[in-house]
């Protein structure tokens, strides 16, 4: 935990994203289809050119849409009133081109200057939704493993209140320097760092580095149950979220159809979650972060930003899809 | 009209389509996006790559899937059953790959070599649907104005009960040879030759070339009201239903939810549209002309071929896209 620095000027930006930039294919596919490839229901295993063509080619025909998860996060942010810049890597490609209109097209300034297509294309993410709305997903990072400190845009951390940082980039290697080098820049400006722990998969891949980085640098923790308790290393939501509380200032910690808890050192605040009829969970906790940040970074208090988290993640899983753009204007209708 | 040869061995394909392949971007607009860019409301229109570039600029963000008018009914009419192939020219890129894959993901035989991708980029088409579920098109046709006789494949056409020829192909200057090349072949091993007038302003730029082969080529004709009323210089639908049954053996012509009326020399059959909630008409038409080539070939009667095409159609409109794989599912089930 870092206390920012009291005197600030006001930030122009709400939150700043940084993120790996991906297109998501969606394709519908079978339980059978996963147990034939030995995929694991729900979870994001990282897969290279090979394994993606292949499993490319085997899957239903696809719709493609821009994801990532912090990509996501800062759209749904945006749509929630949020000024919102992120920075992530694609290729000087079509599918590149594809992911910087759409993350533009809501209104997120988005300068990360694009790879040379032939060093390595924009990063994909094969997800398959299975009948009950799971998904489960395949990432080719592509040239999102060539983010590094390079790409961090100063000014624009600078700018903004909070800078989220998307887990999965302790997966990249060179973008763990750029986790702290954009950590140093934030909290020099009296500005707040925020992280995602992604994926209880990748918190093993690099748990004590996620442990150093959330004690030390982080303002703002976001996990799932399965999350936390990876990082924590126990099988006790409670006692995991007991833990985290001694680690960072402000967490919020979701439980799918449990709703979330909102902890600090001295709060508690269970949030319920939103009644919807499950289609896809693509980007569910995706859009909690994006609505808690939205109502955090306008000075709502914390359990309406508990509270706009639940309506955002409801919206996103009533829909194919993790940016459905009417289930979320609507959703932000309901929050006025 | 064209009468088949009495002795051709029985096909092993049902349907082989011809028609451009492009990748669809759709995204929401409102009537005033429209109005301020001087966009006809439901039309299509052909646009080069600058203006492609600015138009997708100012849309707001996209899903892409595979499209194509010819694709979409070929991919249909995979869905439900029928044996097809398509021949179409996308490039070497990534939404290249895109198409390739949905198409053949579908079970539908895909066998054009792509252009290089430095020669023109894959076509795309940008879609704006409106909130009252019209969709209005912008087509930048790249690659597909590559397509050429020599890109037939005269053993496709030949095991093939149908070749069915989409319109918009008129457009794409060498494609018209190969229309007539593509006839000779299949009229030659005793199959049938299909065309769709695809669009009113596309049968307005071509219609004499239109009037011409579909008197001497074509031995089933799709045709909206608009379209069959463009060929023939005529406010009234009725007169160009008169006129049709002139010049081709076997035409289907659809008047949105008034459905469509099956006509021939001798016979004449109304057919009822389906009810639907009408989400996105985006392939309404290609799904049509998709159930009845299906029914066709199987050997059904003409009013249960329209019957298909109904179905197939208003399952397509009850969704948003052109193929929407669970709709389509339950509309096979429907006419099991």
């Amino acid at each position: 935990m870092t206390i920012a620095a009291p005197a600030a000027p006001a930030p122009s930006l709400d939150i700043l994203g940084i993120g790996n930039a991906i297109v998501d294919v969606l394709a519908r596919a079978d339980d059978g289809f996963l147990a034939a490839r030995d995929l694991p229901k729900g979870g994001m295993r990282l897969i290279g050119p090979e394994d993606a063509e292949t499993l490319y080619a085997e899957m239903a025909p696809g719709i493609e849409s821009s994801g990532g998860s912090g990509a996501n996060t800062c759209a749904v942010a945006a749509m929630f009133g949020a000024k919102v810049g992120f920075l992530g890597k694609v290729a000087d490609d079509q599918l590149g081109k594809v992911f910087a209109h759409d993350i533009r097209a809501v209104g997120v300034t988005f300068p990360t200057a694009p790879l040379a297509a032939a060093t390595a294309p924009t990063a994909r993410c094969l997800i398959l939704v299975t009948p009950d709305g799971q998904r489960t997903m395949n990432t080719f990072l592509g040239a999102c493993v060539h983010f590094s400190a390079g790409d961090l845009d100063a000014a624009l951390i600078e700018a903004a209140a909070v800078t989220y940082l998307e887990g999965y980039l302790f997966d990249p290697p060179a973008a763990q320097a750029a986790f702290y080098e954009a950590s140093r820049i934030a909290h020099h400006a009296g500005r707040q760092v925020a992280i995602t722990l992604s994926d209880p998969f990748c918190v093993q891949r690099h748990r004590q580095a996620f442990r150093k980085f959330v004690r030390e640098e982080a303002d703002i923790l976001f996990a799932n149950e399965a999350e936390i308790c990876a990082l924590y290393e126990t099988d006790r939501f409670e006692e995991a979220a007991a833990l985290v509380r001694q680690d960072v200032a402000l967490a919020a910690l979701t439980r799918s159809e449990h709703g979330s808890v909102v902890v600090t050192e001295t709060e508690m605040h269970p949030v319920a979650a939103r009644p919807a009829r499950v289609q896809d969970t693509t980007g569910a906790g995706d859009a909690y972060a994006a609505g808690f940040l939205a109502a955090l970074t306008r000075g709502k208090p914390l359990p309406e930003c508990g509270k706009w988290g639940s309506v955002a993640a409801a919206a996103v899983i009533s829909e194919f899809g993790a940016r459905p753009l009417d289930a979320l204007k609507a959703a932000v209708a309901s929050v006025g």
